[in-house]
């Protein structure tokens, strides 16, 4: 079954084609600038070139159809009979998705009613849906949701302490993303570690440019640290992650601003990028800094690095222990150096680097010694991968 | 040296005649609705029964006159030359105060200049320091800040990850409360297991209506969960703690309120009586409703033991590793149920409950087993005597 995976944003979409019996990927590409000037769509059949071109996309629709006219033109497919199903990235599903489903009308209607919890992903993810139901009638699609896999944690864990009216009224509660990487991720561990996945209590890093962490206890999600939105827990590349409250009404009075425009800050301007006073959100120019000295590098990746440490803490807490930690993502998979940081301060565990294997770049791989009381691992994660699973799953 | 220690709040003005050689109380009270119809005094010189009297207090100088009155008319003192100084709490002292300082003009402007991170209450400070100057000119006082035992964390714990410039320019970072209890109470665990102070690393739960943790290492707080003002860190009694910062926006639209009318749900309505669905913000009655069975107090119990239960492990983390854990204030001293759900899952860090020894309320007592690895105590805080303690420091 050859199943096209679209994770589709408010002016990007992203996209590849997998075989998902192999799981061999087959095709990977890029739509930019949707609906901007500029616009342009790039790609890579497998084994050949990247392809590059500029050419006008007024809307989501064009960008699905120009995928479709990449596919068959790079001789990935014949025709487009040839894409057995879709399976597209939704960011959230609220309290109605606890796993990937066939997208129905119904679904549909239930991912646009909580849009009001993701305003700016979900209406777009729904543009996608809409685009490929126009130009593939008839090719089933599977919804796949970011937050489905944390829908397992207890009250104790989603709860916030709001009024429970707050709760029961206006779904406000931590949901948590990168539930599809966290899931991808525990399972490859308990896979890695030869036992089943319903013995092992583990804490999942995805470092990234957006960034969580996760507790995974007997198979299921117990606590993450983003939470009604993907702003809260870590500092993030541009996110502020977990602030006092109160921090909004006082910018707000200090800077004489409105919501939206402290929203604004703590979104687009804040995260390892504010912290060090704008050299960068990315983590390889923050650690090129850092190595030379410079000490808003310094503070930025030190802050980041303290706040991965205190949850993979009170995790262990809230698991009672810990068996793995895996590292993901952008960062956790490529940067032995942020990894060195904070395993090193996991002593209290029982925890020891492996310095020489820490070297690995995004490969699986084993980074504690033989005798760490808790086995750490970088874990690449592959979330297009595991929605052309989910895919396969519920349809073949 | 006769200390009398003065906590005034906007409307409220609790005081203690303390002997500081001997450490032992003399009398205490309360001023109640000050600047409110039905204000009154009540106040118990010790040894002797409880006086109550109704009685007009237009402004706090009323106030802090009866009280004095108060102090001849009981025969606690025979005149007030005999009340050898004053001791203030203050509540935010910002970055400027590190320690307890002797009043001066200038004290009293940089604590003026910090009121607007504590706009409710280091006004009231002020204005009970001037009334104190007024009715007892000469008598000696002392500044006791409730930030400034934080004032020692690092960088990376008292950073938000938002723009360094907002630091910078307007001081938004951690400041941590309850210092003076944290102060007191991790000095007595020291003092209890008889080593130095330098050498521990001590976890202080003070849970009372307001609640927060602090991580103190080798002498030093390294860590504390209140941040730039008292409402983050855990649920309380009818504060929300740490949430998403994107609620603020979104209970906004959804609810159609401004900031500052959030805020007040945040402050006023939340917490444990929120999340109980209103049955009280007293941990005695949801303690009542829980052993009942009643789900809304579990609810809200178990959801605050949970809050507990992470920040004890991600403060094992920030300082990895810990030797003891402290429970003061009103629930941490006196609710051995509370303790219990939380000691209970600390198996991780080789933590026991003794059963029995944790019936005790509100005396100093080890309550964890004679094996368990971390040593757990209920410590009595006791801030006024702390804040006597500092005031004689100063000025004997």
């Amino acid at each position: 079954m050859k199943v096209l995976v679209i994770n589709c944003g408010s002016s990007s979409l992203k996209f590849q084609l997998i075989d998902a019996e192999t799981e061999q990927l087959l095709f990977k590409g890029l739509c930019e600038r949707i609906g901007i000037e500029g616009s342009q769509i790039s790609y890579t059949a497998t084994g050949k070139d990247k392809v590059t071109k500029v050419t006008p996309m007024p809307e989501h629709k064009t960008a699905v159809s120009l995928v479709l006219e990449a596919l068959t033109e790079s001789g990935v497919v014949k025709s487009l009979d040839e894409i057995d199903a879709v399976g597209h990235r939704i960011v959230h599903g609220g309290e109605k998705f606890t796993k990937s489903v066939v997208i129905s009308e119904d679904v549909v209607k239930a991912i646009e009613e909580v849009s009001d919890l993701a305003p700016l992903h979900n209406p777009a993810n729904v543009i996608g849906i809409r685009a490929c139901q126009d130009l593939m009638p008839g090719t089933p699609m599977v919804a796949v949701f970011d937050t489905a896999f944390h829908q397992t944690m207890p009250e104790e864990a989603y709860l916030y302490g709001l009024p429970y009216d707050i709760y029961k009224n206006h779904k406000i509660r931590r949901y948590g993303f990168h539930g599809t990487s966290h899931s991808f991720v525990s399972k490859k561990v308990a896979e890695i570690e030869g036992k089943p996945y319903e013995d092992l209590k583990t804490i999942v890093c995805h470092l990234g440019n957006g960034a969580s962490v996760s507790a995974v206890k007997n198979g299921k999600c117990v606590d993450t640290s983003m939470g009604l939105t993907p702003l809260e827990g870590l500092i993030m590349g541009t996110r502020c992650g977990s602030i006092d409250p109160s921090v909004i009404e006082t910018l707000e009075k200090k800077m004489n601003l409105d919501t939206a425009g402290v929203m604004k800050i703590l979104n687009k301007e804040s995260g390892v990028y504010g912290l060090s006073e704008g050299i960068s959100s990315d983590f390889r120019d923050l650690e090129d800094a850092y190595i030379k000295g410079d000490k808003n590098a310094i503070r930025a990746v030190d802050c980041f690095c303290y706040q991965v440490l205190k949850y993979i803490g009170a995790y262990t807490a809230a698991m009672n222990g810990v068996d793995c930690i895996a590292f993901t993502a952008g960062v956790g998979e490529n940067s032995g150096f942020v990894r060195k940081l904070i395993i090193d301060r996991l002593g209290f565990l029982g925890v020891k680097c492996n310095d020489e294997a820490n070297k690995v770049r995004g490969e699986e791989k084993l980074v504690s010694t033989e005798d760490s009381k808790v086995r750490v691992y970088v874990v690449p994660t592959n979330e297009e991968l595991a929605i052309a699973r989910d895919t396969y799953e519920l349809l073949k």
